[in-house]
Protein backbone atom coordinates (compact mmCIF):
# COMPACT_ATOMS: atom_id res chain seq x y z
CA UNK A 1 0.00 0.00 0.00
CA UNK A 2 2.61 2.44 1.19
CA UNK A 3 5.22 1.64 -1.32
CA UNK A 4 2.28 2.09 -4.22
CA UNK A 5 1.51 5.55 -2.89
CA UNK A 6 4.06 7.32 -2.71
CA UNK A 7 5.42 8.20 -6.63
CA UNK A 8 1.41 9.73 -6.67
CA UNK A 9 2.08 11.77 -3.59
CA UNK A 10 5.12 13.00 -5.68
CA UNK A 11 3.01 13.64 -8.97
CA UNK A 12 0.43 15.25 -7.02
CA UNK A 13 2.85 17.80 -5.09
CA UNK A 14 4.52 17.95 -8.75
CA UNK A 15 1.15 18.38 -10.50
CA UNK A 16 0.46 21.76 -7.02
CA UNK A 17 3.33 23.41 -8.09
CA UNK A 18 3.08 23.73 -11.66
CA UNK A 19 -0.41 24.54 -11.27
CA UNK A 20 1.01 27.02 -9.23
CA UNK A 21 3.31 28.20 -11.81
CA UNK A 22 1.04 28.65 -14.25
CA UNK A 23 -1.27 30.63 -12.10
CA UNK A 24 1.65 32.87 -10.93
CA UNK A 25 2.36 33.30 -14.73
CA UNK A 26 -1.63 33.89 -15.19
CA UNK A 27 -1.06 36.44 -12.86
CA UNK A 28 1.02 38.53 -14.30
CA UNK A 29 0.00 38.46 -17.96
CA UNK A 30 -3.43 39.44 -16.26
CA UNK A 31 -2.46 42.28 -14.74
CA UNK A 32 0.15 43.52 -17.66
CA UNK A 33 -2.16 43.14 -20.40
CA UNK A 34 -5.80 42.29 -19.15
CA UNK A 35 -7.68 39.12 -19.49
CA UNK A 36 -8.54 39.64 -22.72
CA UNK A 37 -5.30 40.72 -24.14
CA UNK A 38 -3.68 37.56 -22.91
CA UNK A 39 -3.12 34.69 -25.05
CA UNK A 40 -2.47 31.08 -23.64
CA UNK A 41 0.81 30.96 -25.43
CA UNK A 42 2.17 34.33 -23.32
CA UNK A 43 1.04 32.32 -19.86
CA UNK A 44 2.49 29.01 -20.97
CA UNK A 45 5.99 31.00 -22.36
CA UNK A 46 6.16 32.58 -18.71
CA UNK A 47 5.53 29.71 -16.45
CA UNK A 48 7.93 27.75 -18.76
CA UNK A 49 5.57 24.74 -19.85
CA UNK A 50 5.18 23.16 -23.41
CA UNK A 51 1.80 24.31 -25.12
CA UNK A 52 0.48 20.18 -24.83
CA UNK A 53 1.58 20.10 -21.18
CA UNK A 54 -0.79 23.34 -20.18
CA UNK A 55 -3.78 21.35 -20.82
CA UNK A 56 -2.93 18.71 -18.10
CA UNK A 57 -3.96 21.45 -15.73
CA UNK A 58 -6.44 24.08 -17.02
CA UNK A 59 -8.70 23.74 -20.22
CA UNK A 60 -8.54 27.36 -20.74
CA UNK A 61 -8.32 30.93 -19.67
CA UNK A 62 -11.96 30.66 -17.95
CA UNK A 63 -10.44 27.96 -16.41
CA UNK A 64 -7.68 29.76 -14.72
CA UNK A 65 -9.98 32.51 -13.71
CA UNK A 66 -11.95 29.70 -11.73
CA UNK A 67 -8.67 28.83 -10.12
CA UNK A 68 -8.09 32.20 -8.82
CA UNK A 69 -11.44 32.72 -7.40
CA UNK A 70 -11.00 29.74 -5.24
CA UNK A 71 -7.40 30.96 -4.27
CA UNK A 72 -9.02 33.98 -3.46
CA UNK A 73 -11.83 32.33 -1.23
CA UNK A 74 -8.48 30.65 0.86
CA UNK A 75 -7.41 34.07 1.35
CA UNK A 76 -10.68 34.92 2.45
CA UNK A 77 -10.90 31.98 4.94
CA UNK A 78 -7.83 33.29 6.33
CA UNK A 79 -9.46 36.33 7.27
CA UNK A 80 -12.58 34.87 8.54
CA UNK A 81 -10.67 32.39 10.71
CA UNK A 82 -9.03 35.43 12.20
CA UNK A 83 -12.23 37.57 12.66
CA UNK A 84 -13.79 34.19 14.30
CA UNK A 85 -11.12 34.00 17.17
CA UNK A 86 -11.04 37.68 17.76
CA UNK A 87 -12.77 37.60 21.48
CA UNK A 88 -13.50 40.98 20.43
CA UNK A 89 -16.05 41.35 17.51
CA UNK A 90 -15.80 44.92 16.34
CA UNK A 91 -12.15 44.79 17.11
CA UNK A 92 -12.10 41.87 14.52
CA UNK A 93 -14.44 43.17 11.77
CA UNK A 94 -12.02 46.67 11.75
CA UNK A 95 -8.79 44.10 11.89
CA UNK A 96 -10.77 42.25 9.02
CA UNK A 97 -11.39 45.60 6.65
CA UNK A 98 -7.64 46.74 7.90
CA UNK A 99 -6.09 43.61 6.76
CA UNK A 100 -7.79 43.13 2.89
CA UNK A 101 -7.56 46.27 2.27
CA UNK A 102 -3.53 46.91 3.43
CA UNK A 103 -2.56 43.88 1.26
CA UNK A 104 -3.90 44.08 -1.67
CA UNK A 105 -1.19 45.94 -3.79
CA UNK A 106 -2.10 47.54 -7.06
CA UNK A 107 -1.24 44.77 -9.25
CA UNK A 108 -3.62 42.61 -6.70
CA UNK A 109 -6.50 45.17 -7.35
CA UNK A 110 -5.88 45.27 -10.95
CA UNK A 111 -6.54 41.15 -10.68
CA UNK A 112 -9.92 41.70 -8.77
CA UNK A 113 -10.58 44.07 -11.46
CA UNK A 114 -10.07 42.08 -14.08
CA UNK A 115 -11.73 39.20 -12.53
CA UNK A 116 -14.82 40.73 -11.36
CA UNK A 117 -14.92 42.20 -15.21
CA UNK A 118 -14.68 38.69 -16.78
CA UNK A 119 -17.84 37.70 -14.06
CA UNK A 120 -20.13 40.42 -15.72
CA UNK A 121 -19.92 37.97 -18.53
CA UNK A 122 -19.32 34.41 -17.48
CA UNK A 123 -22.31 33.65 -14.85
CA UNK A 124 -19.96 30.64 -13.55
CA UNK A 125 -17.20 32.79 -12.80
CA UNK A 126 -19.94 35.23 -11.30
CA UNK A 127 -21.46 32.55 -9.54
CA UNK A 128 -17.80 31.71 -7.76
CA UNK A 129 -17.56 35.10 -7.03
CA UNK A 130 -21.10 35.39 -5.46
CA UNK A 131 -20.08 32.23 -3.22
CA UNK A 132 -16.83 34.15 -2.22
CA UNK A 133 -18.24 37.69 -0.87
CA UNK A 134 -21.73 35.69 0.57
CA UNK A 135 -18.87 34.47 2.94
CA UNK A 136 -17.83 37.23 3.95
CA UNK A 137 -21.17 39.05 4.54
CA UNK A 138 -21.66 35.83 6.80
CA UNK A 139 -19.31 35.91 8.89
CA UNK A 140 -19.37 39.87 9.00
CA UNK A 141 -23.26 39.39 9.61
CA UNK A 142 -22.87 37.15 12.50
CA UNK A 143 -19.60 39.10 13.91
CA UNK A 144 -22.03 42.33 14.24
CA UNK A 145 -24.60 40.25 15.81
CA UNK A 146 -22.25 39.17 18.31
CA UNK A 147 -21.20 43.19 18.82
CA UNK A 148 -24.88 44.09 19.06
CA UNK A 149 -25.37 41.07 21.44
CA UNK A 150 -22.50 42.00 24.16
CA UNK A 151 -23.42 45.98 23.57
CA UNK A 152 -20.16 46.46 21.66
CA UNK A 153 -21.77 47.73 18.07
CA UNK A 154 -24.38 50.14 18.10
CA UNK A 155 -27.88 48.51 17.63
CA UNK A 156 -29.15 51.52 15.63
CA UNK A 157 -29.07 49.41 12.97
CA UNK A 158 -29.85 45.87 11.24
CA UNK A 159 -26.64 43.38 11.59
CA UNK A 160 -27.38 42.55 7.71
CA UNK A 161 -27.76 46.23 7.05
CA UNK A 162 -24.18 46.71 8.76
CA UNK A 163 -22.71 43.88 6.89
CA UNK A 164 -23.44 45.32 3.86
CA UNK A 165 -22.17 48.88 4.26
CA UNK A 166 -18.80 46.77 5.69
CA UNK A 167 -18.73 44.72 2.19
CA UNK A 168 -19.74 47.78 -0.02
CA UNK A 169 -16.72 49.66 1.90
CA UNK A 170 -14.24 46.93 1.05
CA UNK A 171 -14.83 46.66 -2.43
CA UNK A 172 -14.89 50.20 -3.38
CA UNK A 173 -11.68 50.98 -1.45
CA UNK A 174 -9.78 48.36 -3.24
CA UNK A 175 -11.54 49.30 -6.46
CA UNK A 176 -9.95 52.55 -5.87
CA UNK A 177 -6.91 51.10 -5.67
CA UNK A 178 -7.16 49.61 -8.87
CA UNK A 179 -8.04 53.27 -10.29
CA UNK A 180 -5.44 55.20 -8.88
CA UNK A 181 -2.17 53.45 -9.24
CA UNK A 182 -1.22 56.68 -6.79
CA UNK A 183 -2.95 55.89 -3.86
CA UNK A 184 -0.91 53.72 -0.35
CA UNK A 185 -3.02 50.76 0.32
CA UNK A 186 -2.17 51.02 4.13
CA UNK A 187 -3.57 54.36 3.95
CA UNK A 188 -6.71 53.92 2.84
CA UNK A 189 -6.92 51.00 5.18
CA UNK A 190 -6.15 53.19 8.15
CA UNK A 191 -9.29 55.20 7.12
CA UNK A 192 -11.51 52.38 6.40
CA UNK A 193 -10.61 50.62 9.53
CA UNK A 194 -11.12 54.31 11.33
CA UNK A 195 -14.83 54.88 9.62
CA UNK A 196 -15.74 51.15 11.00
CA UNK A 197 -15.17 51.68 14.50
CA UNK A 198 -16.64 55.30 14.22
CA UNK A 199 -19.50 53.89 12.23
CA UNK A 200 -20.24 50.80 14.58
CA UNK A 201 -19.35 51.30 17.89
CA UNK A 202 -22.01 51.62 19.96
CA UNK A 203 -22.13 55.35 21.98
CA UNK A 204 -21.66 55.35 25.21
CA UNK B 1 -28.85 84.37 -41.43
CA UNK B 2 -31.74 83.31 -39.34
CA UNK B 3 -33.21 81.62 -42.21
CA UNK B 4 -30.38 79.66 -42.35
CA UNK B 5 -29.71 78.39 -39.65
CA UNK B 6 -33.18 77.28 -38.85
CA UNK B 7 -33.07 73.90 -40.80
CA UNK B 8 -29.76 73.11 -39.50
CA UNK B 9 -30.71 73.71 -35.81
CA UNK B 10 -33.81 71.13 -36.95
CA UNK B 11 -31.27 68.74 -37.91
CA UNK B 12 -29.76 69.19 -34.94
CA UNK B 13 -32.52 68.48 -33.16
CA UNK B 14 -32.92 65.22 -35.08
CA UNK B 15 -29.43 63.71 -34.63
CA UNK B 16 -29.45 64.47 -31.19
CA UNK B 17 -32.54 62.97 -30.67
CA UNK B 18 -31.89 59.84 -32.60
CA UNK B 19 -28.49 59.58 -30.60
CA UNK B 20 -30.64 59.39 -27.34
CA UNK B 21 -32.54 56.61 -28.89
CA UNK B 22 -29.68 54.94 -29.68
CA UNK B 23 -28.26 55.16 -26.58
CA UNK B 24 -31.30 54.13 -24.90
CA UNK B 25 -31.13 50.74 -27.10
CA UNK B 26 -27.89 50.19 -26.95
CA UNK B 27 -28.03 50.59 -22.27
CA UNK B 28 -30.95 47.56 -22.68
CA UNK B 29 -28.89 45.71 -24.63
CA UNK B 30 -25.55 46.23 -22.53
CA UNK B 31 -27.58 45.04 -19.54
CA UNK B 32 -29.77 42.64 -20.96
CA UNK B 33 -27.04 40.80 -22.70
CA UNK B 34 -23.24 42.37 -21.53
CA UNK B 35 -21.35 44.71 -23.52
CA UNK B 36 -19.39 41.79 -25.28
CA UNK B 37 -22.53 39.50 -25.82
CA UNK B 38 -24.26 42.86 -27.67
CA UNK B 39 -24.23 43.27 -31.22
CA UNK B 40 -24.39 46.57 -33.31
CA UNK B 41 -27.25 44.17 -35.01
CA UNK B 42 -29.32 44.28 -31.53
CA UNK B 43 -28.67 47.96 -30.53
CA UNK B 44 -29.69 49.05 -34.07
CA UNK B 45 -32.98 46.76 -34.05
CA UNK B 46 -34.04 47.74 -30.69
CA UNK B 47 -33.27 51.17 -31.51
CA UNK B 48 -35.18 50.74 -34.94
CA UNK B 49 -32.10 52.07 -37.41
CA UNK B 50 -31.02 51.15 -40.53
CA UNK B 51 -27.99 49.03 -40.54
CA UNK B 52 -25.95 52.00 -42.46
CA UNK B 53 -27.71 54.80 -40.48
CA UNK B 54 -26.09 54.34 -37.31
CA UNK B 55 -23.20 54.87 -38.90
CA UNK B 56 -23.98 58.72 -38.76
CA UNK B 57 -24.04 58.41 -35.26
CA UNK B 58 -21.47 55.88 -33.72
CA UNK B 59 -18.31 54.27 -35.25
CA UNK B 60 -19.02 51.21 -32.76
CA UNK B 61 -19.70 49.55 -29.76
CA UNK B 62 -16.59 51.51 -27.80
CA UNK B 63 -17.91 54.86 -29.40
CA UNK B 64 -21.39 54.37 -28.07
CA UNK B 65 -19.99 53.20 -24.30
CA UNK B 66 -17.80 56.53 -24.74
CA UNK B 67 -20.97 58.35 -25.00
CA UNK B 68 -22.46 56.80 -22.26
CA UNK B 69 -19.41 57.90 -19.71
CA UNK B 70 -20.15 61.36 -21.01
CA UNK B 71 -23.55 61.06 -20.56
CA UNK B 72 -22.70 59.95 -16.99
CA UNK B 73 -20.45 63.03 -16.74
CA UNK B 74 -23.81 65.17 -16.95
CA UNK B 75 -25.49 63.35 -14.26
CA UNK B 76 -22.03 64.03 -12.19
CA UNK B 77 -22.32 67.39 -12.72
CA UNK B 78 -25.85 67.58 -11.34
CA UNK B 79 -24.66 65.99 -8.25
CA UNK B 80 -21.80 68.63 -7.78
CA UNK B 81 -23.85 71.35 -8.75
CA UNK B 82 -26.34 70.37 -5.93
CA UNK B 83 -23.66 70.08 -3.35
CA UNK B 84 -21.88 73.29 -4.47
CA UNK B 85 -24.99 74.91 -4.05
CA UNK B 86 -25.68 73.35 -0.46
CA UNK B 87 -24.78 76.44 2.23
CA UNK B 88 -23.79 73.27 5.25
CA UNK B 89 -20.83 71.24 3.39
CA UNK B 90 -21.43 67.90 5.59
CA UNK B 91 -25.00 68.28 4.64
CA UNK B 92 -24.56 68.57 0.71
CA UNK B 93 -21.83 65.63 1.23
CA UNK B 94 -24.56 63.07 2.71
CA UNK B 95 -27.01 64.38 0.59
CA UNK B 96 -24.71 63.63 -2.66
CA UNK B 97 -23.79 60.12 -1.79
CA UNK B 98 -27.85 59.64 -0.84
CA UNK B 99 -28.61 60.76 -4.07
CA UNK B 100 -26.26 58.80 -6.07
CA UNK B 101 -26.65 55.64 -4.53
CA UNK B 102 -30.74 55.61 -4.22
CA UNK B 103 -30.93 56.70 -7.53
CA UNK B 104 -28.99 53.84 -8.89
CA UNK B 105 -31.40 51.27 -9.75
CA UNK B 106 -30.03 47.26 -10.27
CA UNK B 107 -29.96 48.11 -14.24
CA UNK B 108 -28.03 51.38 -13.97
CA UNK B 109 -25.79 49.67 -11.53
CA UNK B 110 -25.54 46.65 -14.00
CA UNK B 111 -24.75 49.27 -16.63
CA UNK B 112 -21.75 50.82 -14.76
CA UNK B 113 -20.18 47.90 -13.91
CA UNK B 114 -20.17 46.50 -17.68
CA UNK B 115 -18.70 50.07 -18.47
CA UNK B 116 -16.03 49.98 -15.82
CA UNK B 117 -15.40 46.35 -17.10
CA UNK B 118 -14.86 47.78 -20.45
CA UNK B 119 -12.34 50.31 -19.37
CA UNK B 120 -10.33 47.69 -17.63
CA UNK B 121 -9.45 46.88 -21.13
CA UNK B 122 -9.97 50.32 -23.33
CA UNK B 123 -7.36 52.70 -22.29
CA UNK B 124 -9.47 55.62 -23.84
CA UNK B 125 -12.41 54.73 -21.99
CA UNK B 126 -10.74 54.30 -18.61
CA UNK B 127 -8.94 57.69 -18.73
CA UNK B 128 -13.12 59.02 -19.57
CA UNK B 129 -13.75 57.01 -16.74
CA UNK B 130 -11.09 58.69 -14.44
CA UNK B 131 -12.10 61.99 -15.75
CA UNK B 132 -15.49 61.30 -13.84
CA UNK B 133 -14.18 60.49 -10.51
CA UNK B 134 -11.52 62.80 -10.89
CA UNK B 135 -14.36 65.45 -10.99
CA UNK B 136 -16.44 63.93 -7.88
CA UNK B 137 -13.24 63.63 -5.51
CA UNK B 138 -12.43 67.25 -6.63
CA UNK B 139 -16.03 68.43 -5.48
CA UNK B 140 -16.00 66.27 -2.57
CA UNK B 141 -12.45 67.91 -1.38
CA UNK B 142 -13.37 70.94 -2.02
CA UNK B 143 -16.02 70.57 0.39
CA UNK B 144 -14.39 68.98 2.84
CA UNK B 145 -12.24 71.61 3.25
CA UNK B 146 -14.90 74.05 3.78
CA UNK B 147 -16.41 71.79 5.93
CA UNK B 148 -13.17 71.77 8.12
CA UNK B 149 -13.20 75.33 7.89
CA UNK B 150 -16.33 76.51 9.97
CA UNK B 151 -15.33 72.95 11.74
CA UNK B 152 -18.41 71.12 10.65
CA UNK B 153 -16.21 68.02 9.63
CA UNK B 154 -13.59 66.64 11.78
CA UNK B 155 -9.57 67.76 11.41
CA UNK B 156 -8.32 64.78 12.52
CA UNK B 157 -8.41 63.28 8.99
CA UNK B 158 -6.69 65.32 5.62
CA UNK B 159 -9.65 66.64 3.42
CA UNK B 160 -7.88 64.32 0.37
CA UNK B 161 -8.05 60.91 2.27
CA UNK B 162 -11.98 61.85 3.62
CA UNK B 163 -12.64 62.30 -0.12
CA UNK B 164 -11.20 58.90 -1.39
CA UNK B 165 -13.56 57.75 1.66
CA UNK B 166 -16.34 59.27 0.57
CA UNK B 167 -15.42 57.64 -3.10
CA UNK B 168 -14.50 54.11 -2.02
CA UNK B 169 -18.34 54.13 -0.08
CA UNK B 170 -20.20 55.33 -2.87
CA UNK B 171 -18.47 53.25 -5.75
CA UNK B 172 -18.61 50.01 -3.50
CA UNK B 173 -21.88 50.69 -2.91
CA UNK B 174 -23.05 50.67 -6.48
CA UNK B 175 -20.98 47.72 -6.86
CA UNK B 176 -23.01 46.10 -4.05
CA UNK B 177 -26.54 46.81 -6.06
CA UNK B 178 -25.08 45.41 -9.27
CA UNK B 179 -23.64 42.44 -7.65
CA UNK B 180 -26.99 41.58 -5.48
CA UNK B 181 -30.69 42.13 -7.40
CA UNK B 182 -32.02 41.80 -4.00
CA UNK B 183 -30.15 44.97 -2.41
CA UNK B 184 -32.73 48.16 -2.19
CA UNK B 185 -30.54 50.90 -3.83
CA UNK B 186 -32.68 53.31 -0.95
CA UNK B 187 -31.99 51.19 2.27
CA UNK B 188 -28.24 51.03 0.90
CA UNK B 189 -28.10 54.79 0.40
CA UNK B 190 -29.44 55.64 3.96
CA UNK B 191 -27.02 53.44 5.79
CA UNK B 192 -24.06 55.16 3.54
CA UNK B 193 -25.33 58.77 4.89
CA UNK B 194 -25.85 58.20 8.07
CA UNK B 195 -22.18 56.57 7.85
CA UNK B 196 -21.00 59.74 5.85
CA UNK B 197 -22.51 61.82 8.56
CA UNK B 198 -20.97 59.82 11.46
CA UNK B 199 -17.78 59.43 10.33
CA UNK B 200 -17.01 63.18 8.99
CA UNK B 201 -18.92 65.40 11.68
CA UNK B 202 -16.56 67.00 13.92
CA UNK B 203 -17.25 65.79 17.65
CA UNK B 204 -18.61 68.35 19.96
Amino acid sequence: MEDNQLPRKKDEHLHAKRQKEILGAAKQCFVAYGFHGTSMRQILDLAGISAGGVYNYFSGKADIVKALVEEERADIGLLIQQLESNPRPLAGIAQLVSDAIAYTAYEDAVLAAEIWAEACRNPEIKQLERVNSDLIKGALNSAISSGIRVEEITDQHKADDLAEWVLALLEGCIGRIAADKQLKPKKVARTAKLSVISFLQRSK
